[in-house]
């Protein structure tokens, strides 16, 4: 059997609570499936460890990681301690922009026993991914200020689109559309307002379609595209996204699927050359951390996810059917799922299931 | 009475068709109301005149349309004769610039009659303004290309953010927010992404909110704010949010109480220097274009907006009502709402009741 190195990375505030319980479903999986799995904790990328070192991340930690065969990560911000912006860019966007993990995949699908806020949808009625550009676009880190305190005070922020950059996520889409029955591929874009980026961006659109042929590819407008997960939600397979976006998009998409507490998702280096990096849709709560009452289901889908990017197809399968299942039965869930479950006790559950 | 001059542009699609029942409207109201309305009919941000002329408006478009009280504008775009950035970057977003309309004022509101793709919502439930910046920010005229057409192309486009931008369309906000009951601003943001315009952004509504001590101030950052649109548009008062950000919550917020065909929007220039202009949130639908039977309660509840604007307040909550009557009586709706009539049919239902 091989033996995957995975790194643990909690993070802050639920992180702590729901990934020794995703961890607990990865242990139970690996056991059924004969698979190897050899666990390293890190207790960086949060919001304790900035605080006794003034950094969100040892200064090694591109050394540190890169040989693992993935990252399983929790959560991270803390605004009380540290701002957003330093705390994820000090970290998660570090992660993804370094280890190139420039496809973020993220699946929108409406599960059994659970309420969609949507009037009359149904399991199988929804079932989609958005496909994020994860690396460059309007998450840039360039720009600044200027005349700064005064009236005349201007600031300016770039979007950076590179041919490249374009291209891998459009290409990475296309295939993922080849792979599904209806071979269909929607592109988010605003090239009405945005008139530079967005227009290059239906340009490569346009010039990558030629190379799939077999592929009916549509493209909406982020505004009106926004309005039709909540409308047509069933209009959508395959979606394909820049950075904000896809961004918006995937949690629009869990959202109206009702299930943005148990989303998952994954920041993916196809080539393999770094480690990708598993993370739930949701954030680190803070009005909830620390009372044990977070879901779980987030965390464990990205095990899930985590097999399949290994090619341990079956394992993967398992871990995602121990979720419908636990759901289907509607025992033992947490409050936001309409039980009176902790935590510890819905992960428990579905390991066992599993 | 005075006489109000309002300049009229349909532009495309069924901006041709529900214009002249939001004007079939206007001129009831302004009978009843005992108000002067005075129409000039103008034919340039169009196709037509775009193959005619090769661009969007004359030359002399700016001293033309300046002196007018208000545009009465349809809907712009015809991507089969003319890219949509270019006839919306050589028209709409010209008049939003230059007539510095800085407010895009948005309501979403369940009304009766119509059916909310939400579970269990029932008008009243759902009552709030997304206010829009509409002059600067994500829409910049700046940046470009490099190494075009070959492997190294890179594509930059900025965002600019002003202090007295940012800070005007705060004041606004937070003034509408004074005038309502709930006394509740939300803020969209995105500052632990975009780390150097929104951070700015939040700073900026930190600075304001000590002038309006009696507003309740949270934010969200877009991709929560928009899930819990869907998940929970009761918590809404007044959003504000920048120009792209603005742009997609007022498309999303709409489809969620199911009024996008009726929703209608105010780009407002609020010292009156220049006039305003009063366009519905849908645009020229070239798939439903030329066939009578587009939704035209946009474009007439533009008129009640415009009325508003004019300090009509009586005029403007009569058309409203009107709408509001027509809908609960269920007869003369057009196809989107579930009857059978078409675009003249329900626009003459409305102005009788009016
Ligand atoms: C047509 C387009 C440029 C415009 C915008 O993005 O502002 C429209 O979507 C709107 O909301 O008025
Ligand atoms: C926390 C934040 C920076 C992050 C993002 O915007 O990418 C998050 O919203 C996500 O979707 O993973």
């Amino acid at each position: 059997t091989k033996t995957y190195r995975i790194a643990v990375i909690p993070g802050d505030g639920i992180g702590k609570e729901v990934v020794p319980e995703g961890v607990r479903v990865l242990e139970a999986a690996a056991r059924v499936y004969g698979i190897g799995v050899d666990f390293e904790h890190f207790d960086f990328a949060s919001a304790e460890y900035y605080q006794a070192h003034g950094q969100m991340l040892p200064d090694d930690w591109f050394e540190t990681l890169k040989g693992f065969d993935a990252i399983y990560f929790g959560a991270v911000g803390w605004p009380d301690v540290v701002p957003d912006h330093v705390s994820l860019w000090g970290s998660l966007l570090q992660f993804r922009r370094h280890f190139d993990q420039y496809v973020n995949l993220r699946p929108v699908r409406l599960l059994p026993g659970i309420v969609s806020p949507l009037a009359g949808r149904a399991p199988g009625d929804v079932d989609f991914y958005v496909v994020r550009e994860n690396t460059e676009g309007e998450y840039s880190s360039i720009g600044g200020k200027m005349f700064e305190g005064t009236d005349r005070e201007v600031v300016v922020q770039e979007t950076v689109m590179t041919r490249q950059g374009v291209d891998r996520i459009l290409d990475y889409a296309f295939r993922l559309a080849q792979s599904r029955p209806k071979k269909h591929l929607t592109s988010a874009t605003k090239s009405n307002g945005i008139s530079i980026t967005m227009p290059y961006w239906d340009e490569r659109v346009e010039a990558r379609a030629e190379q799939y042929p077999g592929i009916r590819v549509d493209k909406f407008h982020i505004d009106i595209l926004a309005a039709n997960f909540v409308l047509h939600p069933d209009w959508f397979d395959v979606v394909v996204a820049s950075n904000l976006f896809g961004d918006i998009l995937s949690d629009l998409g869990p959202a109206c699927t009702g299930t943005i507490g148990v989303a998952p998702s994954a920041n993916i280096n196809p080539e393999g050359t770094f480690p990708s990096l598993f993370e739930p849709v949701h954030g680190s709560a803070p009005d909830i951390a620390g009372k044990g009452l977070a879901n779980p289901i987030g965390q464990i889908w990205c095990a899930s996810m985590m097999f399949d990017h290994f090619g341990e197809k079956e394992a993967g399968a398992g871990v995602l059917r121990a979720i419908e299942e636990t759901l289907a039965a509607g025992e033992h869930l947490t409050r936001d799922l309409g039980g009176t479950a902790g935590t510890a006790e819905l992960g428990a559950a579905i390991a066992e299931r599993v």
